[in-house]
């Protein structure tokens, strides 16, 4: 495996895959970590909307493959490792990871986003017991079983129709009274029998032995206390920016993002943020995609000055 | 035609349909002005490899076509109007057209850029009698006949080995001794037996009385002069914003681009801009549709506060 690139995307996501997408074909020398698997978020997505240029939706997860294999085309070099730490400050960057450390004169970080924990009691033991982050991956488990799906937002409102498809029931539990999914995905989930909502309601525990059995709900408003028995509870409240492995080597907003402007370019010449990583990205596949097209466009025009 | 809207979209292209799509998705009712046909620039391209989503690329004029049949999918109203004005300071924004006058709480502006004239004599009186800013729309005219193009980046290049389908031979002019054009392009160019490069040359003026027929040419170093004989001459070498509307009311850079931050925020509240038309942007269809989504996003957040 060579060592020394032009550019190095950390991240394979759909910002990582449309700025490897436009270095290549720039024929920039250019590396792209990943941690796990390509696609990103999106490709844990059932279904997709709203990504333009599909107007019959498409497969989250076939969508990850269609960027992938597009990059792949123009000679996208791919590392699975983890991003253990950057020395971004000199001209040569430095990127540690898993397999060894990786040389670039550029960087894009485009290493997206991961499911916020609850941090509630039983959470972590249950994980993958009942307890899970991703309805596409683990909704056939539950035919015929109540489930709950946590949170109030676009994913999780996803998440409750899919699981619909299999559960018996798809009980909502969200914290405020009210949805921030846009409106067709709620007036989806509104109309659909299979659905209920637990409104200003917390989790408190979950429990059970070799699975999920109960979950200890409370009202948020009133303080009262309840017991759902549920199957499987799928926690979808939010998004964690991966900017760990920064150590404090880039400016971050008060929730971890890094903070760029509208050229993807951070503070430090020759690196740059794009996707859901991004303090500003509007969380969206095309949103990304389009961050990372725009960080290798001045990417490159830094690597040509 | 109802002449009230939440959000009010100027522009057909990828940037306004994407933003289209997320507001109608979103339940705001939003009219899309479109003052020619939807798609937008990337209508024009022959063949678009780098929309990430399609390994083995698509139709310019098909992506553009998947992109409205899109956003139709969520009822957005669109109208084919000129507009020739717009008032965009006071809460309430109009913008006027040749239809009418409509007014909404929240303005997106992806007007996009047209093609750059060369203003050499000629040029205006040969305009659809061999001389031509759309490859893909007129190449067909030109079979078995010589013909050159004007310009040296992404789209001049490409409409180049377009060309070559249909003429004797292309002769690319360009006013520099290199490219701009993407590595991959360039490499397929210049490998196309086809296709000859005038470089550091300039037009001064086309000639002919029905049609094109000769092609006067200015060596930029040398200063010396040259005839070519063709039947068709390709402009391609820039970009114009559409941003003559405006009327001041917008502060705009050097070249007439409109000045956002990375929420595409403009200076004026409920004010966005999102593609060709805004200062940094990419200027690529992937670019143009994230930054209309994200446009979308943040006028959706600023009509609910």
């Amino acid at each position: 495996m060579e060592q020394q690139y032009d550019v190095i995307i950390i991240g394979g996501g759909p910002a990582g895959l449309a700025a490897g997408l436009y270095t290549s074909r720039d024929r920039l020398k250019t590396l792209l970590i990943e941690k796990g698997f390509f696609g990103g978020l999106i490709a844990t997505a059932e279904w997709v909307e709203n990504y333009p240029g599909f107007p019959d939706g498409v497969g989250g997860f076939e969508l990850g493959e269609f960027m992938r294999k597009q990059t792949a085309k123009y000679g996208l070099n791919t590392l699975i490792a983890e991003v253990t730490g950057a020395d971004l400050k000199n001209k040569e960057k430095v990127i540690k990871t898993s397999e060894g450390d990786f040389k670039a004169k550029a960087v894009i970080i485009a290493t997206g986003s991961d499911r916020s924990k609850l941090g509630v009691p039983g959470e972590a033991e249950l994980t993958g017991k009942g307890v899970s982050y991703c309805a596409t991956c683990d909704a056939a488990f539950f035919r015929d079983l109540p489930v709950a799906v946590v949170g109030g937002g676009n994913a999780a409102i996803s998440e409750a129709i899919h699981l619909t498809n299999f559960a018996s029931k798809v009980i909502v539990i969200h914290r405020r009274d009210q949805l921030r999914a846009t409106r067709v995905v709620q007036e989806k989930a509104m109309t659909n029998p299979k659905i209920e909502f637990k409104w200003d309601t917390v989790v408190e525990e979950i429990t059970g032995e070799k699975a999920v059995k109960n979950v200890k709900l409370r009202n948020a408003k009133t303080g009262e206390k309840s017991i759902l028995e549920l199957s499987g509870i799928f926690i979808s409240t939010g998004l964690k920016p991966n900017t760990a492995f920064l150590q404090g080597n880039l400016p971050l907003d008060n929730s971890g993002r890094i903070i760029t402007n509208d050229r993807m370019e951070t503070g430090i010449p020759g690196v740059y943020a794009a996707g859901d990583v991004r303090c500003n990205s509007g969380m969206q596949a095309i949103c990304s995609a389009g961050e990372g097209a725009t960080a290798a466009i001045y990417a490159q025009r830094y690597l040509s000055e």
